[in-house]
Protein backbone atom coordinates (compact mmCIF):
# COMPACT_ATOMS: atom_id res chain seq x y z
CA UNK A 1 0.00 0.00 0.00
CA UNK A 2 1.40 3.73 -1.02
CA UNK A 3 1.30 6.58 2.13
CA UNK A 4 -1.12 8.51 0.06
CA UNK A 5 -4.37 7.96 -0.62
CA UNK A 6 -7.60 8.90 -2.63
CA UNK A 7 -10.94 9.69 -1.87
CA UNK A 8 -13.73 9.21 -4.54
CA UNK A 9 -16.13 11.75 -3.80
CA UNK A 10 -19.64 12.55 -5.30
CA UNK A 11 -20.21 16.78 -5.41
CA UNK A 12 -23.77 16.48 -5.50
CA UNK A 13 -26.37 17.95 -8.60
CA UNK A 14 -24.95 21.23 -8.30
CA UNK A 15 -25.99 23.52 -5.34
CA UNK A 16 -22.67 23.46 -3.53
CA UNK A 17 -24.99 22.91 -0.31
CA UNK A 18 -25.66 19.91 -1.72
CA UNK A 19 -22.82 18.69 -1.21
CA UNK A 20 -22.19 16.33 2.15
CA UNK A 21 -20.64 17.39 5.12
CA UNK A 22 -17.74 14.51 4.29
CA UNK A 23 -17.32 15.15 0.81
CA UNK A 24 -16.82 19.38 2.20
CA UNK A 25 -14.54 18.09 4.25
CA UNK A 26 -12.29 15.93 2.84
CA UNK A 27 -12.04 18.25 -0.44
CA UNK A 28 -10.96 21.07 1.49
CA UNK A 29 -8.19 19.08 3.42
CA UNK A 30 -6.55 17.49 0.38
CA UNK A 31 -3.12 17.77 -1.27
CA UNK A 32 -4.77 17.89 -4.67
CA UNK A 33 -8.50 18.02 -5.86
CA UNK A 34 -9.05 16.91 -9.36
CA UNK A 35 -12.42 17.83 -10.63
CA UNK A 36 -14.51 17.13 -12.99
CA UNK A 37 -15.96 20.10 -15.81
CA UNK A 38 -19.75 19.28 -14.43
CA UNK A 39 -19.00 20.02 -10.54
CA UNK A 40 -20.85 23.22 -9.92
CA UNK A 41 -18.60 26.42 -9.86
CA UNK A 42 -20.14 26.76 -6.22
CA UNK A 43 -18.36 23.79 -5.18
CA UNK A 44 -14.82 24.85 -6.42
CA UNK A 45 -14.99 28.12 -5.94
CA UNK A 46 -15.11 26.88 -1.98
CA UNK A 47 -12.18 25.22 -1.89
CA UNK A 48 -9.38 26.49 0.26
CA UNK A 49 -6.64 28.46 -1.57
CA UNK A 50 -3.93 26.28 -0.11
CA UNK A 51 -5.35 23.32 -1.86
CA UNK A 52 -4.35 22.38 -5.72
CA UNK A 53 -6.90 21.78 -7.39
CA UNK A 54 -6.95 20.87 -11.36
CA UNK A 55 -10.33 20.69 -13.65
CA UNK A 56 -9.70 17.33 -15.17
CA UNK A 57 -12.69 17.44 -17.15
CA UNK A 58 -10.86 19.74 -20.19
CA UNK A 59 -7.24 20.26 -21.04
CA UNK A 60 -6.18 24.20 -21.73
CA UNK A 61 -7.25 23.37 -25.09
CA UNK A 62 -10.69 22.29 -24.09
CA UNK A 63 -10.20 18.53 -24.92
CA UNK A 64 -11.54 15.92 -22.66
CA UNK A 65 -8.28 14.63 -20.14
CA UNK A 66 -8.12 11.16 -21.00
CA UNK A 67 -8.88 8.74 -18.23
CA UNK A 68 -5.79 7.13 -18.36
CA UNK A 69 -4.14 10.38 -17.48
CA UNK A 70 -6.81 10.80 -14.55
CA UNK A 71 -5.43 7.77 -13.27
CA UNK A 72 -1.84 8.22 -13.62
CA UNK A 73 -1.99 11.62 -12.01
CA UNK A 74 -4.36 9.73 -8.75
CA UNK A 75 -1.77 6.78 -8.46
CA UNK A 76 1.47 9.30 -8.42
CA UNK A 77 0.06 11.79 -5.75
CA UNK A 78 -0.76 8.77 -4.15
CA UNK A 79 2.81 7.09 -4.36
CA UNK A 80 3.98 11.08 -3.18
CA UNK A 81 2.36 10.19 -0.07
CA UNK A 82 -0.28 12.78 -0.88
CA UNK A 83 -3.99 12.71 -0.32
CA UNK A 84 -5.98 12.96 -3.10
CA UNK A 85 -9.53 14.05 -3.72
CA UNK A 86 -11.43 12.65 -7.04
CA UNK A 87 -14.25 15.37 -7.14
CA UNK A 88 -17.60 13.74 -9.38
CA UNK A 89 -20.78 15.46 -9.82
CA UNK A 90 -23.85 13.39 -8.49
CA UNK A 91 -22.17 10.31 -6.92
CA UNK A 92 -19.23 8.90 -8.55
CA UNK A 93 -20.37 5.62 -8.65
CA UNK A 94 -23.69 6.26 -10.27
CA UNK A 95 -22.38 7.01 -14.01
CA UNK A 96 -19.10 8.53 -13.15
CA UNK A 97 -16.48 6.00 -13.47
CA UNK A 98 -15.74 5.57 -9.91
CA UNK A 99 -15.86 1.90 -10.32
CA UNK A 100 -13.20 1.89 -12.93
CA UNK A 101 -11.11 4.72 -10.71
CA UNK A 102 -11.16 2.36 -8.08
CA UNK A 103 -10.32 -1.10 -10.31
CA UNK A 104 -7.21 1.14 -11.02
CA UNK A 105 -6.02 2.46 -7.24
CA UNK A 106 -6.40 -0.87 -6.38
CA UNK A 107 -4.49 -2.41 -8.87
CA UNK A 108 -1.73 0.02 -7.83
CA UNK A 109 -2.16 -0.75 -4.20
CA UNK A 110 -3.40 2.41 -3.85
CA UNK A 111 -5.76 2.94 -0.84
CA UNK A 112 -9.40 4.47 -1.33
CA UNK A 113 -12.61 5.22 -0.20
CA UNK A 114 -15.69 6.20 -1.58
CA UNK A 115 -17.81 9.22 -0.40
CA UNK A 116 -21.57 9.56 -1.89
CA UNK A 117 -23.00 12.12 -3.17
CA UNK A 118 -26.45 12.96 -4.31
CA UNK A 119 -27.19 11.85 -7.95
CA UNK A 120 -28.99 14.01 -10.14
CA UNK A 121 -31.09 11.50 -10.99
CA UNK A 122 -33.36 11.57 -7.60
CA UNK A 123 -31.91 14.93 -7.02
CA UNK A 124 -33.21 16.73 -10.46
CA UNK A 125 -36.87 15.59 -10.60
CA UNK A 126 -37.59 15.79 -6.81
CA UNK A 127 -36.79 19.53 -6.56
CA UNK A 128 -39.29 20.30 -9.38
CA UNK A 129 -41.99 18.33 -7.54
CA UNK A 130 -41.45 14.50 -9.67
CA UNK A 131 -41.30 12.27 -6.57
CA UNK A 132 -38.66 8.99 -8.19
CA UNK A 133 -41.25 6.75 -6.54
CA UNK A 134 -44.06 7.02 -4.88
CA UNK A 135 -46.81 4.03 -3.35
CA UNK A 136 -49.57 4.67 -6.02
CA UNK A 137 -47.48 6.04 -8.93
CA UNK A 138 -44.05 4.12 -9.28
CA UNK A 139 -42.83 0.80 -7.70
CA UNK A 140 -39.28 1.35 -9.00
CA UNK A 141 -36.59 3.62 -10.50
CA UNK A 142 -34.33 2.59 -13.37
CA UNK A 143 -31.70 4.93 -14.19
CA UNK A 144 -29.87 4.83 -17.63
CA UNK A 145 -27.51 7.54 -19.44
CA UNK A 146 -27.88 8.71 -22.39
CA UNK A 147 -23.68 8.71 -23.36
CA UNK A 148 -23.29 5.21 -23.71
CA UNK A 149 -20.12 3.94 -24.36
CA UNK A 150 -19.63 4.56 -28.07
CA UNK A 151 -16.88 1.66 -27.98
CA UNK A 152 -20.38 -0.42 -27.17
CA UNK A 153 -22.46 -1.73 -28.99
CA UNK A 154 -25.72 0.15 -29.92
CA UNK A 155 -27.87 -2.16 -28.11
CA UNK A 156 -25.70 -1.80 -24.94
CA UNK A 157 -29.32 -0.79 -23.57
CA UNK A 158 -31.99 -3.22 -23.36
CA UNK A 159 -35.06 -0.82 -24.59
CA UNK A 160 -37.80 -3.88 -24.36
CA UNK A 161 -36.41 -4.24 -20.99
CA UNK A 162 -36.66 -0.47 -19.57
CA UNK A 163 -40.22 -0.37 -21.96
CA UNK A 164 -41.28 -3.37 -19.53
CA UNK A 165 -40.38 -1.11 -16.72
CA UNK A 166 -41.99 1.73 -17.61
CA UNK A 167 -45.51 -0.59 -18.16
CA UNK A 168 -45.11 -1.96 -14.62
CA UNK A 169 -45.23 1.24 -13.07
CA UNK A 170 -41.61 1.98 -12.93
CA UNK A 171 -39.96 5.74 -13.50
CA UNK A 172 -37.12 5.61 -15.63
CA UNK A 173 -34.49 8.60 -15.45
CA UNK A 174 -32.13 9.15 -18.63
CA UNK A 175 -29.25 11.37 -17.42
CA UNK A 176 -27.51 13.46 -20.03
CA UNK A 177 -29.89 12.45 -22.89
CA UNK A 178 -30.92 15.76 -24.61
CA UNK A 179 -29.13 14.82 -27.88
CA UNK A 180 -30.71 11.55 -27.91
CA UNK A 181 -33.87 12.32 -26.92
CA UNK A 182 -36.02 11.51 -30.12
CA UNK A 183 -33.95 8.19 -30.60
CA UNK A 184 -34.49 7.26 -26.43
CA UNK A 185 -38.58 8.68 -26.76
CA UNK A 186 -38.81 6.55 -30.28
CA UNK A 187 -37.24 3.39 -28.77
CA UNK A 188 -39.66 3.30 -25.70
CA UNK A 189 -42.41 4.07 -28.00
CA UNK A 190 -41.69 0.74 -30.41
CA UNK A 191 -41.69 -1.32 -27.21
CA UNK A 192 -45.13 -0.59 -26.14
CA UNK A 193 -44.87 2.27 -24.15
CA UNK A 194 -47.86 4.71 -24.47
CA UNK A 195 -47.61 7.69 -26.37
CA UNK A 196 -49.86 9.21 -23.20
CA UNK A 197 -47.35 8.52 -20.82
CA UNK A 198 -46.08 11.42 -18.89
CA UNK A 199 -42.50 12.24 -19.32
CA UNK A 200 -40.63 15.22 -18.41
CA UNK A 201 -37.18 17.07 -19.02
CA UNK A 202 -35.26 19.20 -16.08
CA UNK A 203 -32.33 21.31 -16.94
CA UNK A 204 -29.99 22.54 -14.42
CA UNK A 205 -31.92 21.31 -11.37
CA UNK A 206 -30.42 23.05 -8.66
CA UNK A 207 -28.53 25.83 -9.94
CA UNK A 208 -30.81 28.08 -9.22
CA UNK A 209 -32.02 28.96 -12.98
CA UNK A 210 -33.28 25.30 -13.43
CA UNK A 211 -36.20 24.84 -15.91
CA UNK A 212 -38.42 22.26 -16.44
CA UNK A 213 -41.17 20.39 -18.79
CA UNK A 214 -43.50 18.33 -19.19
CA UNK A 215 -45.78 16.90 -21.77
CA UNK A 216 -47.13 13.29 -22.70
CA UNK A 217 -44.02 10.74 -23.80
CA UNK A 218 -45.37 11.62 -27.81
CA UNK A 219 -45.11 15.05 -26.60
CA UNK A 220 -42.10 15.75 -25.18
CA UNK A 221 -39.42 16.10 -27.85
CA UNK A 222 -41.18 19.49 -29.47
CA UNK A 223 -41.75 20.92 -25.66
CA UNK A 224 -38.21 20.48 -24.55
CA UNK A 225 -37.22 21.83 -28.03
CA UNK A 226 -39.80 24.83 -27.42
CA UNK A 227 -38.51 25.53 -24.20
CA UNK A 228 -35.21 25.32 -25.65
CA UNK A 229 -33.97 22.71 -22.91
CA UNK A 230 -29.84 22.45 -23.11
CA UNK A 231 -27.60 19.47 -21.26
CA UNK A 232 -26.90 19.40 -18.72
CA UNK A 233 -30.99 17.60 -17.77
CA UNK A 234 -32.42 14.57 -16.83
CA UNK A 235 -35.43 13.38 -18.52
CA UNK A 236 -38.35 10.96 -16.22
CA UNK A 237 -40.82 8.86 -17.83
CA UNK A 238 -43.94 7.32 -15.70
CA UNK A 239 -46.91 8.21 -14.08
CA UNK A 240 -45.14 9.64 -11.49
CA UNK A 241 -44.54 12.64 -13.46
CA UNK A 242 -48.36 13.47 -13.12
CA UNK A 243 -47.55 14.47 -9.35
CA UNK A 244 -45.76 17.65 -10.53
CA UNK A 245 -49.09 19.37 -11.81
CA UNK A 246 -50.58 18.48 -8.22
CA UNK A 247 -48.14 20.16 -6.39
CA UNK A 248 -46.26 22.71 -8.42
CA UNK A 249 -48.10 25.52 -6.82
CA UNK A 250 -46.64 24.43 -3.69
CA UNK A 251 -43.13 24.46 -4.37
CA UNK A 252 -41.14 27.13 -3.09
CA UNK A 253 -38.88 28.48 -5.01
CA UNK A 254 -35.23 27.54 -3.49
CA UNK A 255 -32.48 29.98 -3.02
CA UNK A 256 -29.10 29.95 -4.82
CA UNK A 257 -26.79 29.06 -1.71
CA UNK A 258 -23.32 29.49 -0.74
CA UNK A 259 -20.48 28.48 1.10
CA UNK A 260 -18.70 31.02 3.20
CA UNK A 261 -15.76 30.85 5.51
CA UNK A 262 -15.77 32.23 9.12
CA UNK A 263 -12.26 33.70 10.57
CA UNK A 264 -11.47 30.29 11.70
CA UNK A 265 -11.47 28.93 7.64
CA UNK A 266 -14.80 26.79 8.66
CA UNK A 267 -16.93 26.06 5.87
CA UNK A 268 -20.41 27.49 6.66
CA UNK A 269 -23.32 28.05 4.27
CA UNK A 270 -25.96 30.41 3.44
CA UNK A 271 -28.65 31.07 1.00
CA UNK A 272 -27.57 34.55 -1.49
CA UNK A 273 -31.05 35.33 -3.01
CA UNK A 274 -33.94 33.77 -0.80
CA UNK A 275 -36.62 32.23 -2.56
CA UNK A 276 -39.83 33.12 -0.71
CA UNK B 1 -50.50 29.53 1.19
CA UNK B 2 -49.76 29.30 4.74
CA UNK B 3 -46.95 31.32 6.39
CA UNK B 4 -44.86 28.54 7.85
CA UNK B 5 -42.88 25.84 5.02
CA UNK B 6 -42.07 22.84 5.26
CA UNK B 7 -38.53 20.97 4.22
CA UNK B 8 -38.89 17.57 2.85
CA UNK B 9 -34.97 16.82 3.65
CA UNK B 10 -33.17 13.32 3.17
CA UNK B 11 -30.85 12.64 5.77
CA UNK B 12 -28.55 10.34 3.83
CA UNK B 13 -27.63 6.68 4.44
CA UNK B 14 -26.73 6.95 8.38
CA UNK B 15 -23.40 8.62 8.77
CA UNK B 16 -24.07 12.07 10.08
CA UNK B 17 -21.38 13.39 7.47
CA UNK B 18 -23.43 12.16 4.83
CA UNK B 19 -26.03 14.49 5.18
CA UNK B 20 -25.74 17.29 3.06
CA UNK B 21 -24.61 21.04 4.26
CA UNK B 22 -28.18 22.29 3.57
CA UNK B 23 -29.86 19.37 5.27
CA UNK B 24 -27.98 20.27 8.21
CA UNK B 25 -28.49 24.26 7.73
CA UNK B 26 -32.22 23.46 7.57
CA UNK B 27 -32.58 20.78 10.28
CA UNK B 28 -30.65 22.81 12.20
CA UNK B 29 -32.74 26.68 11.64
CA UNK B 30 -36.31 24.25 12.08
CA UNK B 31 -38.67 25.42 14.70
CA UNK B 32 -39.87 21.59 14.56
CA UNK B 33 -37.99 18.62 13.26
CA UNK B 34 -40.09 15.47 12.96
CA UNK B 35 -38.22 12.94 11.96
CA UNK B 36 -38.33 8.99 10.80
CA UNK B 37 -36.69 6.40 13.19
CA UNK B 38 -34.61 5.20 10.86
CA UNK B 39 -32.53 8.54 10.31
CA UNK B 40 -28.86 8.03 12.58
CA UNK B 41 -29.09 8.79 15.90
CA UNK B 42 -25.73 10.92 14.91
CA UNK B 43 -28.10 13.34 12.74
CA UNK B 44 -30.44 13.85 15.41
CA UNK B 45 -28.25 14.23 18.22
CA UNK B 46 -26.35 16.83 16.60
CA UNK B 47 -29.88 19.26 16.18
CA UNK B 48 -29.46 22.16 18.41
CA UNK B 49 -30.88 22.04 22.23
CA UNK B 50 -33.28 24.82 20.75
CA UNK B 51 -35.30 23.23 18.01
CA UNK B 52 -38.41 21.13 19.02
CA UNK B 53 -37.21 17.30 17.75
CA UNK B 54 -40.10 14.57 17.48
CA UNK B 55 -39.23 10.81 16.40
CA UNK B 56 -42.23 10.09 14.17
CA UNK B 57 -41.21 6.73 13.41
CA UNK B 58 -42.62 5.21 16.31
CA UNK B 59 -44.67 6.42 19.30
CA UNK B 60 -44.29 5.52 23.23
CA UNK B 61 -45.58 2.75 22.84
CA UNK B 62 -43.09 1.30 20.02
CA UNK B 63 -45.97 1.61 17.35
CA UNK B 64 -45.28 3.54 13.86
CA UNK B 65 -47.14 6.80 14.13
CA UNK B 66 -49.99 6.75 11.40
CA UNK B 67 -49.09 8.99 8.21
CA UNK B 68 -52.61 10.62 8.67
CA UNK B 69 -50.83 11.79 11.96
CA UNK B 70 -47.53 12.94 10.38
CA UNK B 71 -49.27 14.70 8.10
CA UNK B 72 -51.59 16.91 10.15
CA UNK B 73 -48.84 17.91 12.61
CA UNK B 74 -46.96 19.43 8.96
CA UNK B 75 -49.99 21.38 8.11
CA UNK B 76 -50.75 22.41 11.77
CA UNK B 77 -47.48 23.74 12.37
CA UNK B 78 -46.98 25.49 9.03
CA UNK B 79 -50.24 27.32 9.94
CA UNK B 80 -48.87 28.61 12.77
CA UNK B 81 -46.24 30.02 10.86
CA UNK B 82 -44.06 27.68 11.94
CA UNK B 83 -40.75 26.50 9.57
CA UNK B 84 -41.57 22.49 9.62
CA UNK B 85 -38.10 19.80 8.96
CA UNK B 86 -39.51 16.54 7.96
CA UNK B 87 -36.55 14.85 8.04
CA UNK B 88 -36.24 11.11 6.66
CA UNK B 89 -33.29 8.80 5.73
CA UNK B 90 -31.70 8.35 2.64
CA UNK B 91 -33.26 11.05 -0.34
CA UNK B 92 -37.29 11.52 0.87
CA UNK B 93 -38.77 10.42 -2.74
CA UNK B 94 -37.12 7.02 -2.93
CA UNK B 95 -39.09 4.83 -0.94
CA UNK B 96 -39.87 7.98 1.27
CA UNK B 97 -43.24 8.84 1.15
CA UNK B 98 -41.75 12.63 0.01
CA UNK B 99 -44.09 12.42 -2.78
CA UNK B 100 -46.86 11.75 -0.56
CA UNK B 101 -46.18 14.11 1.70
CA UNK B 102 -46.06 16.90 -0.76
CA UNK B 103 -49.32 16.10 -2.46
CA UNK B 104 -50.99 16.37 1.32
CA UNK B 105 -49.12 19.79 1.80
CA UNK B 106 -49.74 21.28 -1.79
CA UNK B 107 -53.66 20.38 -1.17
CA UNK B 108 -53.71 22.36 1.81
CA UNK B 109 -51.66 25.49 0.69
CA UNK B 110 -48.28 25.07 2.54
CA UNK B 111 -45.54 25.91 0.92
CA UNK B 112 -42.39 23.21 0.34
CA UNK B 113 -39.29 22.42 -0.58
CA UNK B 114 -37.29 19.21 -0.86
CA UNK B 115 -33.64 18.74 -0.42
CA UNK B 116 -32.26 15.46 -1.72
CA UNK B 117 -30.19 13.67 0.08
CA UNK B 118 -27.60 10.45 -0.45
CA UNK B 119 -29.33 7.06 -1.14
CA UNK B 120 -28.79 3.92 0.40
CA UNK B 121 -29.49 2.39 -2.73
CA UNK B 122 -26.35 4.21 -3.84
CA UNK B 123 -24.22 4.84 -0.68
CA UNK B 124 -24.38 1.16 0.69
CA UNK B 125 -22.90 -0.40 -2.51
CA UNK B 126 -20.81 2.30 -3.04
CA UNK B 127 -18.75 2.33 -0.41
CA UNK B 128 -18.49 -1.64 0.00
CA UNK B 129 -16.56 -1.57 -3.36
CA UNK B 130 -19.60 -2.19 -5.62
CA UNK B 131 -20.23 0.57 -8.21
CA UNK B 132 -24.39 0.65 -8.84
CA UNK B 133 -22.88 1.34 -12.44
CA UNK B 134 -19.92 0.59 -14.21
CA UNK B 135 -18.92 0.82 -18.44
CA UNK B 136 -18.16 -2.73 -18.45
CA UNK B 137 -20.68 -4.46 -15.87
CA UNK B 138 -23.53 -2.28 -15.43
CA UNK B 139 -25.36 -0.32 -18.03
CA UNK B 140 -28.34 0.39 -15.84
CA UNK B 141 -29.64 0.98 -11.80
CA UNK B 142 -32.70 -0.41 -10.88
CA UNK B 143 -33.70 0.72 -7.25
CA UNK B 144 -37.58 -1.43 -5.79
CA UNK B 145 -38.04 -1.93 -2.13
CA UNK B 146 -38.66 -5.51 -0.76
CA UNK B 147 -41.29 -3.39 1.84
CA UNK B 148 -44.08 -3.50 -0.84
CA UNK B 149 -47.69 -1.68 -0.05
CA UNK B 150 -49.43 -4.35 1.72
CA UNK B 151 -52.71 -3.27 -0.05
CA UNK B 152 -50.87 -3.49 -2.87
CA UNK B 153 -51.77 -6.82 -5.00
CA UNK B 154 -48.39 -8.94 -4.74
CA UNK B 155 -47.56 -8.49 -8.03
CA UNK B 156 -47.05 -5.01 -7.68
CA UNK B 157 -42.80 -5.46 -8.55
CA UNK B 158 -42.96 -7.08 -12.51
CA UNK B 159 -40.54 -9.50 -11.42
CA UNK B 160 -40.10 -10.59 -15.29
CA UNK B 161 -39.08 -7.20 -16.37
CA UNK B 162 -36.70 -7.00 -13.12
CA UNK B 163 -35.45 -9.90 -14.03
CA UNK B 164 -34.64 -8.74 -18.02
CA UNK B 165 -33.09 -5.53 -16.69
CA UNK B 166 -30.75 -7.59 -14.67
CA UNK B 167 -30.09 -10.33 -17.96
CA UNK B 168 -29.49 -7.20 -20.02
CA UNK B 169 -26.84 -6.18 -17.91
CA UNK B 170 -28.58 -4.09 -15.49
CA UNK B 171 -27.71 -3.56 -11.63
CA UNK B 172 -30.67 -4.29 -8.85
CA UNK B 173 -30.85 -3.04 -5.72
CA UNK B 174 -33.38 -4.16 -3.34
CA UNK B 175 -33.68 -2.42 0.01
CA UNK B 176 -34.97 -3.14 3.21
CA UNK B 177 -35.15 -6.77 1.59
CA UNK B 178 -33.92 -9.05 4.30
CA UNK B 179 -37.43 -10.60 5.35
CA UNK B 180 -37.98 -11.12 1.78
CA UNK B 181 -34.72 -12.23 0.41
CA UNK B 182 -35.35 -16.22 -0.40
CA UNK B 183 -38.92 -14.86 -2.32
CA UNK B 184 -37.05 -12.45 -4.05
CA UNK B 185 -34.22 -14.78 -5.56
CA UNK B 186 -36.78 -17.02 -5.96
CA UNK B 187 -38.34 -14.46 -8.24
CA UNK B 188 -35.56 -13.39 -10.24
CA UNK B 189 -34.18 -17.39 -10.85
CA UNK B 190 -38.16 -18.23 -11.71
CA UNK B 191 -37.82 -15.26 -14.51
CA UNK B 192 -34.58 -16.50 -15.88
CA UNK B 193 -31.72 -14.78 -14.23
CA UNK B 194 -28.78 -17.29 -14.09
CA UNK B 195 -28.29 -19.05 -10.76
CA UNK B 196 -24.46 -17.82 -10.74
CA UNK B 197 -25.49 -14.11 -11.03
CA UNK B 198 -23.23 -12.02 -8.47
CA UNK B 199 -25.20 -10.63 -5.67
CA UNK B 200 -24.00 -8.99 -2.26
CA UNK B 201 -25.90 -8.03 0.94
CA UNK B 202 -24.52 -4.75 3.37
CA UNK B 203 -25.91 -4.36 6.39
CA UNK B 204 -25.69 -0.76 8.41
CA UNK B 205 -23.62 0.60 5.64
CA UNK B 206 -21.67 3.90 6.46
CA UNK B 207 -22.61 3.44 10.52
CA UNK B 208 -19.16 2.44 11.33
CA UNK B 209 -20.11 -0.89 12.20
CA UNK B 210 -21.12 -2.63 8.26
CA UNK B 211 -21.12 -6.07 7.18
CA UNK B 212 -21.16 -6.56 3.45
CA UNK B 213 -21.46 -10.80 1.91
CA UNK B 214 -21.07 -11.39 -1.27
CA UNK B 215 -22.28 -14.61 -3.18
CA UNK B 216 -23.50 -16.17 -6.81
CA UNK B 217 -27.38 -16.05 -6.37
CA UNK B 218 -28.11 -19.33 -5.79
CA UNK B 219 -26.33 -19.13 -2.52
CA UNK B 220 -26.85 -15.95 -1.17
CA UNK B 221 -29.71 -16.82 1.09
CA UNK B 222 -27.22 -19.13 2.86
CA UNK B 223 -24.28 -16.50 2.90
CA UNK B 224 -26.85 -13.92 4.34
CA UNK B 225 -28.04 -15.83 6.96
CA UNK B 226 -24.36 -17.26 8.01
CA UNK B 227 -23.35 -13.81 8.39
CA UNK B 228 -26.16 -13.21 10.76
CA UNK B 229 -27.08 -9.78 8.02
CA UNK B 230 -29.99 -8.15 9.68
CA UNK B 231 -32.04 -4.91 9.11
CA UNK B 232 -31.65 -2.67 7.42
CA UNK B 233 -29.36 -3.86 4.65
CA UNK B 234 -29.97 -3.47 1.19
CA UNK B 235 -29.53 -6.50 -1.72
CA UNK B 236 -27.17 -5.83 -4.81
CA UNK B 237 -27.74 -8.47 -7.71
CA UNK B 238 -25.80 -8.02 -10.86
CA UNK B 239 -22.32 -8.45 -12.41
CA UNK B 240 -21.31 -5.46 -11.01
CA UNK B 241 -20.77 -7.08 -8.00
CA UNK B 242 -17.81 -8.77 -8.92
CA UNK B 243 -15.73 -5.37 -8.77
CA UNK B 244 -15.99 -6.00 -4.89
CA UNK B 245 -12.93 -8.72 -4.97
CA UNK B 246 -11.20 -6.57 -7.42
CA UNK B 247 -10.97 -4.12 -4.85
CA UNK B 248 -12.02 -4.98 -1.34
CA UNK B 249 -8.30 -5.34 -0.34
CA UNK B 250 -7.86 -1.50 -1.17
CA UNK B 251 -10.63 -0.25 0.79
CA UNK B 252 -9.96 2.45 3.34
CA UNK B 253 -11.46 1.34 6.80
CA UNK B 254 -13.77 4.82 7.04
CA UNK B 255 -13.72 6.37 10.24
CA UNK B 256 -16.88 6.87 12.62
CA UNK B 257 -18.07 10.52 12.49
CA UNK B 258 -19.62 13.01 14.31
CA UNK B 259 -20.97 16.94 14.43
CA UNK B 260 -19.88 19.39 16.79
CA UNK B 261 -20.32 22.33 17.32
CA UNK B 262 -18.12 25.23 18.08
CA UNK B 263 -18.52 28.69 20.53
CA UNK B 264 -20.95 29.95 18.03
CA UNK B 265 -23.11 26.71 16.95
CA UNK B 266 -21.87 26.35 13.93
CA UNK B 267 -21.62 22.62 12.74
CA UNK B 268 -18.42 21.20 11.84
CA UNK B 269 -17.53 17.59 11.53
CA UNK B 270 -15.45 15.27 12.24
CA UNK B 271 -13.63 11.65 12.70
CA UNK B 272 -14.04 10.20 15.80
CA UNK B 273 -11.86 7.15 15.35
CA UNK B 274 -9.84 7.33 12.04
CA UNK B 275 -10.30 4.35 9.79
CA UNK B 276 -6.23 4.79 8.92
Amino acid sequence: MTSGKVYLVGAGPGDPELMTLKARRVTDSADLVLHDSLVGSGVVEAIPDGVRTENVGKDPHGDRTPQEEINRRMVEAARRGEVVTRLKCGDPNVFGRGGEEAEVLASHGVEFEVVPGVTSAVAAPGVEGIPPTHRDHASSLTVVTGHEDPTKDESALDWDALASNVEAGGTLVILMGVRRLPDNVAALRRNGVPSDTPAAMVERATLGDSAAVTAPLDGIVGEARAAEIETPAVTVVGDTVGVRDEVVGSIAASGVSEVVRDSDGEPRTQEVVSGD
